[in-house]
């Protein structure tokens, strides 16, 4: 069976890998494969840090995704032959003023009534944790079991992976995605399985996906210690500061990412001033040290965002997949996102904890 | 005769210019041209606002280098076929709190007693020149006749020019330069003369260098207006805020580069965290609308510091001739320095307003 993955991300990567590794023809259609959201995101695996009440179901989805990341990890590892980017010293949830840390009482008061038990620390045990924390820095809440991992080592090894497993590379943009076909730009890709895993463009190849994802514009800063400075968490750690979130995800080798800005503003990847402004206090209010830091990189993606925030995830019409609208989860739902394109394609019956992302579920389950 | 340049940056390229289109056999030595402190740099032409007492040589060295640039300029299009980059329109100096008042009073009353006569403005003045100013400003001086130079559109230009003048371009790192040759890495050049405008690394390159000229690192950053952002100023604008440099150098296109932090920490040209964060502060403190500017580009550079601020400019011993130190003005100090060199070239005494630079002025005229 013909499988036509569009869409080089995380998603599109991850499906091209297990489906052409379980026998399925694969190709893979990406005119810049790993460059847009994928490439420039955190890399957080973070569903209990980022618990919203209301959002049980992605809750859900998200701890049975992580559950799943370790062994997703040791088979990309094995599959490549290359690092998978996994790291698994957890997460500290911290916060500022007295409202940041009302904040974190109440997800650790949500999450508690969930089953979910969480730590609460004050900031001097924190720092005990992390020594690079700063004295801003007042209270927050132990996550162990929400990871992280380098998003561009990950990309390079599903590539490899994929191709690996057989998956060609088309170097194309997809215009639009029916049963049966691709249509690529100068030509026509004939298929019996087409999967959309386009991100924020999704809405773009499928009438039935028009309006459903919308780009979420996020900025993000690659820091990297120099000889000078105090080196990275070795945890993830990240806010409220001051209401606003941002994160700072340690990489290998001293590096340190900073995000994340969240804008609705259309298909806009420009940084701005005032963004780099905003990550730089916010971070440092939780980190002083990165003063010290070197600027790498400064750059902007395009988070695919849903309404109720839970991807759009099942079949579209016979013949066509959803796997898109993973808004800021791309790389904490690929392994079960995988799985689940993995049982559509053998005509399975979806698992229970995907049922939520049906993308029908806006109009009563008719498509 | 055969001129060897070491070094393809402002000076060296002007000199390469100048020297190849008066009919010398010139060799531009550079492993990479163009991408040291003049690729850097903010391409201020600021000889008036830049005064400081004591430092009545460089204020003259510079004033003469202004009053050719036009010229310069209009040589520099006629020869390349090229824009030189050049601006007209003037130059703010404005102030935040009083104690920046109180330095541009300084600088204004000092200016007087050399009979160099500035516009003091209130802050409502200096915003109904330039719209885009803040209300942070309080204050400043209003000075015309200080310009500024797009310093990438000058390079190109200056790279074409030499090239059309016959100049000879050697990818090639010079290691050493004696009387009739540069030592390159694999290689020896013979010269007649050799021309040292190797900037902050000049000092590697000649015992009389060795350190009289050390690096001074400055960070930059190139932003453009976004379509929802205010334009930039006509005029370069800046500082002192709080006591801080900082400057803001209009490009065509909307571009706009900010300027510049200072740090004596040797070869390090790693943006850090911190400069980015105190540039951004300072200048939003003066134009407040950069926050919706896209930040474009973050780079440091090494602007080749002497003890007391003038160049490196005449004979270091028969047939080797020093062009460096120019320090924050490279790109002001092209066209005397290109002028200087070529009078050394064919034997003449040395005008009287580069004498101040000569090389040997440390050691009593001793070489």
């Amino acid at each position: 069976m013909r499988v036509a993955v569009v869409g080089g991300g995380v998603i599109g990567t991850s499906v091209a890998w297990r489906a052409a590794t379980a026998g399925y023809r694969v190709s893979l259609i990406d005119p810049e494969p790993a460059s847009g959201a994928s490439f420039v995101a955190g890399g957080m695996l973070a569903p209990v840090a980022e618990a919203w009440p209301g959002e049980e179901d992605l809750l859900e989805l998200g701890a049975v995704s992580l559950r799943r990341w370790p062994e997703f990890a040791a088979e990309l590892e094995r599959a490549s032959g290359l690092p998978s980017g996994l790291r698994t010293e957890g997460t500290l949830v911290v916060g500022v003023d007295s409202a940041d840390r009302a904040e974190l009482d109440n997800l650790a008061d949500y999450l508690a009534t969930l089953g979910r038990v969480v730590t609460r620390h004050s900031g001097r045990e924190l720092r005990r944790l992390e020594p690079s924390l700063g004295p801003a820095v007042r209270g927050g809440l132990e996550v162990p079991g929400d990871l992280a991992v380098d998003n561009r080592v990950a990309l390079a090894a599903l590539r490899a992976a994929a191709t690996a497993a057989g998956a060609e590379h088309v170097l194309a943009r997809a215009r639009a995605v029916r049963a049966g076909a691709v249509e690529l730009e100068d030509s026509v890709l004939e298929c019996d399985v087409a999967v959309i895993a386009a991100g924020a463009h999704s809405g773009e190849l499928h009438p039935l996906l028009r309006g459903a994802v919308r780009p979420v514009k996020g900025e993000i800063l690659r820091l990297r210690a120099r000889s000078t400075a105090l080196p990275p968490p070795s945890r993830t750690v990240r806010g409220p500061v001051h209401g606003r979130q941002v994160y700072l995800v340690p990489r290998d080798d001293g590096g340190l990412v900073l995000g994340a800005t969240q804008y609705e503003v259309g298909f806009d990847t420009e940084v701005t001033v005032g963004g780099v402004r905003d990550l730089i206090a916010d971070a440092e209010q939780v980190m002083p040290g990165i003063a010290e830091y070197q600027l790498v990189e400064a750059i902007a993606g395009l988070r695919p965002g849903t309404g109720d925030n839970l991807p759009l995830l099942g079949p579209l019409e016979p013949g066509v997949i959803a796997a898109t609208g993973h808004h800021r989860n791309g790389f904490l739902l690929a392994p079960v996102t995988a799985d689940a394109v993995l049982g559509m394609l053998r005509g399975e019956t979806p698992q229970d904890e995907v049922k939520a992302a049906d993308p029908g579920r806006h109009n009563g389950g008719q498509q």
